[in-house]
């Protein structure tokens, strides 16, 4: 279960709160950098007391790998609406990450017609689920995509037999196994849950680390497949940045991300 | 000048950087948010020996007013090319922004061509600057409007006489005054100096104050003016973003800005 592989418990030590990154949530040995944020996430929830994300930043300071890690929350601010908090996420080594997030109470699926005053902009059109391509083999899958079930929209998958579309975007389908509900911390797994934009630009690019990633959630998502849109506008610079959407099964915008990933000079 | 204005010191007191708020850099007497940030990201450029911000990170916890400040920076990892770091900005009263960012040394203007990958997008279409909208009836200017060089593109200008155009966008050009250079901290500034998108949308909203930005540079600006876009595309939980692009006078891209700004309830 994603619920129990992000879990936190307040520091036996005493200062902050204490957990453990998992094996088998990894990619190329790398623990991937959402399944991180949301073990923070759900310590700063708890720190602050408030059950959701609203807009939380991860800066990723040094790759993860399984071991016991350390959550130093700290609360900056109590408001009526809104807390802000933010906490080094460490292993016993060095600080892997570092967040800032204000959390609060979001709405659920069936609160939210009153606020919805302006959308522009439309959930990806993606094949049914089934129609679409499942990283399941095993010789190939990174661990990581074992432990969610995401399914790539045919036309960006063509990377994995070394047939990239040509244009930096990927979308497809994010669940949970075994119906786990995909709550507002798991969608800060989801936002970086899929292959990088990269692999389907036809640039001299193999791998592009995550420097800074920051999702906006805008509602609890109801239960279903959700449907994800992640692309790329501007390679310059030595950076690029990746635009996430996240929508749900009732067509709803519930998160958008983007983060800042660095160009390795070729 | 805004680099006097925006000026840090090692604290007399020993913990961070001393500042002030000064007077005039206020919009309806609340000090505006990218003034605010443009002072942490100097003090955190002088904390991680780094010239210029990468992607930095603001939560607003309170209102700013004229006043000393404090800024506790604390660096968290110095790598190779990038250091990254968080601070929070207090008056005597209470702390004020929450800011974690990443810094490294960008660009100059003549460097960018080998790291120019891929470019999905254009400088906003703006008329000469003398022929757009300049924010400066001293009867109805707020002082920030004065510290600053902003025009607005006719067609988004309308809202100040009772007629938005009914899409949430804002475009038009800045720099600084007196033709002082516009340099990576002042970019820091640029993306919270334009009018609320708001103002442009019908919505019931008068005011949206930002709950969080981020802004990620990519290279030192030209000299010149900056070509600057800033929308939204989603008014919904409560929540709308705001996305900014800010363009220098040679066509590149220097900086993408997001926040996250609250729709009060009407």
């Amino acid at each position: 279960m994603f619920r129990d592989a992000t879990a936190v418990e307040p520091s036996s030590g005493g200062s902050g709160y204490d957990a453990r990154i998992l094996d088998g949530w990894d990619i190329a040995g790398n623990t991937n950098g959402g399944y991180l944020l949301s073990i923070v996430g759900r310590a700063l929830c708890d720190a602050t007391g408030r059950p959701d994300p609203v807009s939380v930043t991860a800066h990723y300071l040094a790759p993860g790998s399984p071991s016991p890690v350390n959550i130093d929350a700290r609360v900056l601010k109590q408001g009526k609406r809104f807390a802000t908090a933010s906490a080094t996420l460490s292993s016993p080594d060095r600080p892997l990450l570092a967040v800032v997030g204000t959390f609060g109470e979001l709405a659920e699926p069936g609160e939210r017609a009153a606020t919805t005053l302006h959308v522009d902009g439309a959930p990806p059109e993606l094949p049914p689920p089934d129609e679409c391509v499942a990283l399941v083999d095993p010789e190939n899958t990174p661990p990581f995509m074992q432990r969610i079930d995401l399914r790539l929209h045919p036309a960006d998958a063509g990377f994995r037999s070394g047939e990239p579309s040509g244009t930096p975007r990927v979308r497809g389908w994010f669940r949970l196994h075994d119906e786990e509900p995909v709550d507002t911390i798991a969608l800060l797994c989801a936002v970086d849950a899929f292959p990088p934009t990269a692999f389907n630009a036809r640039l001299p690019v193999a791998w592009t680390p995550t420097l800074e990633l920051t999702a906006h959630v805008r509602s609890r998502p109801a239960h279903g497949w959700l449907a994800c849109s992640f692309s790329t506008r501007f390679v310059t610079g030595g950076f690029l940045e990746a635009d996430g959407e996240v929508w749900d099964s009732t067509g709803t915008l519930v998160a958008q991300s983007r983060q800042l990933a660095l160009v390795p000079r070729g």
